[in-house]
């Protein structure tokens, strides 16, 4: 395992691009606006903002350009953009993303579904991209999806995701983002497939994207941790669900997360009340209730009255 | 920490009990023995099966004695009976349960609050029922409620845990079960209590009992079976919220952990399949959704079509 050079753990909130984009319930531009604006003062340092794909794909997040161009930034918080390809790119390039973040499955079946291209045609795109932001001062990151098993064809080739990893760096590519697309990950795995990323490159470059799915989100996260990585996507309130199994949870819950750091003495820099008063928002935003547990629990100092009749015994 | 004497991760399921007690819905006797009966074929070793406390008390529960005398036993299943007093260990003795598990929080106000009495009076109560128990055969537990966090009080002493431990087994109780009654445990803690525990009693006289009302669940079992622990308490659909966080889910969920351990390549002896049928009869019986994910997102084996236009790129 390689030297973990430092403690904190760095949590990128993804809620409103991740988080919103299978919501059946339109969110008004500026609702998502002040939703990263009040995210963007609760200690985050990454947030991904938006998408610059298709509207005709993720009708959700067809205002990109309005909510990067009239959200309130901070200074120190990078606000990243997906983008599917390079008509996505420069829009967000135009909008003023401190980040793209580029997408491509570890399944060809998956990317097929999901990018519908062959991964090597997504990698070729890749190249464009980079060709095309060099020397803006953009960071660029792209992500492995179904890096941890795939919905369409199961177990994944850990081989071929230390491989598809080396192709993003040649390709030009700083940032890595390993994503356990549907949930499928389990902490054993994590932490062979972390030890083996990290061996080529730092952990500040490295991003672990979790879903809760199966429930075991937070303990990959701490499997993860424990072999050095330190980034970690998150969504408030759990926002995200799979499509592939409705009913179960999608992201791993930020609330969740910073409370378990918290609880653990790892620090995050996050203000876990704010990220509480924001999650509780969401079921009256959305219309629905949200997977994440602490929003409903309460954290452990939120202590409970002790009943009238114990004064008694 | 001590040598782990076996990789084995042994489920307790307490669906039957723990898991209907808070129930507003009544279970028939017949229905609460089917699915005791399927549980035992399932390929569990400790089932707790019911509870002898007051009817007043936990109306829910109160048929336990019909319940232990119409089960199918199997053999090399122990089947367990909840009792907080002697009353109840001579009920539970009279129905031939294997085990007795005694309950005592080490929070003095919760133990007021649940018990109705002093932690010095439980422990009281605890030595007149190993007297009436010795000699009989039957196993005797003991739960340290709160053990890792109360409601009321919030943090416990560890040193305390360690000592109430100590005085069980001075009372002559073989078995323990640190009881994380409303889910205040986090990983950091687990390890570091169980490790001082597993100093004082072998791995097959510890139980962990976790609920994952804050999202820790199985990050808190990991924790433990690193550190040594090997027996594990779970409740079949994650049943048994917690009447504190409504909404929060409840015991952790016996599907949840066995995918999770059948994924990492630990052993369980038990038959994932014929859990997920019995979890997915839950709603039906109880009227209401489970909080366990598997029963809802499937195995990682249980593939998805590829879709149609996938075929074509």
């Amino acid at each position: 395992m390689s030297a973990i050079p430092f403690d904190k753990l760095i949590v990128q909130e993804v809620a409103p691009r991740d988080g919103l984009q299978i919501e059946p319930t339109w969110v008004e531009t500026a609702d998502k606006i002040a939703l990263i604006d009040a995210l963007s003062t609760a200690g985050f340092t990454r947030i991904e903002a938006g998408s610059f794909v298709s509207p005709k794909a993720i009708p959700a997040l067809r205002d990109g350009e309005a909510v990067f161009q009239q959200i309130a930034r901070q200074p120190g918080v990078i606000y990243v953009a997906l983008v599917p390809n390079l008509k996505g790119a420069e829009r967000a390039l135009a909008s003023r993303a401190d980040e793209l973040n580029l997408v491509m499955s570890a399944s060809q079946t998956h990317n097929r579904a999901n990018m519908r291209m062959s991964c090597e045609s997504s990698l070729a795109a890749f190249g464009d991209i980079v060709r095309q932001v060099k020397g803006s001062g953009v960071l660029l990151n792209a992500s492995v999806a179904t890096a941890f098993g795939c919905p369409f064809e199961g177990k994944i080739d850990e081989d071929r995701v230390i491989a598809i990893v080396d192709a993003y760096r040649e390709v030009g590519i700083e940032g890595i983002t390993l994503a356990d697309t549907t949930g499928m990950a389990n902490p054993r795995q994590v932490a062979r497939i972390v030890t083996r990323v990290l061996a080529r490159l730092p952990a500040a470059a490295l991003t672990l994207h979790f879903h809760n799915t199966r429930g075991l989100g937070l303990a990959n996260v701490l499997a993860a941790y424990e072999a050095g990585a330190r980034r970690f996507d998150a969504a408030l309130g759990g926002l995200g669900g799979c499509p592939f199994a409705p009913g179960a949870s999608g992201n791993i819950c930020t609330e969740d997360l910073v409370n378990l750091c918290d609880e653990m003495g790892i620090p995050t820099g996050i203000d876990l009340e704010k990220l509480l008063t924001l999650s509780r928002g969401l079921p009256a935003l959305l219309g629905h209730d949200m997977p994440g547990q602490l929003a409903k629990a309460g954290r452990n100092r939120d202590l409970h009255p002790v009943p009238e009749y114990v004064l008694h015994i």
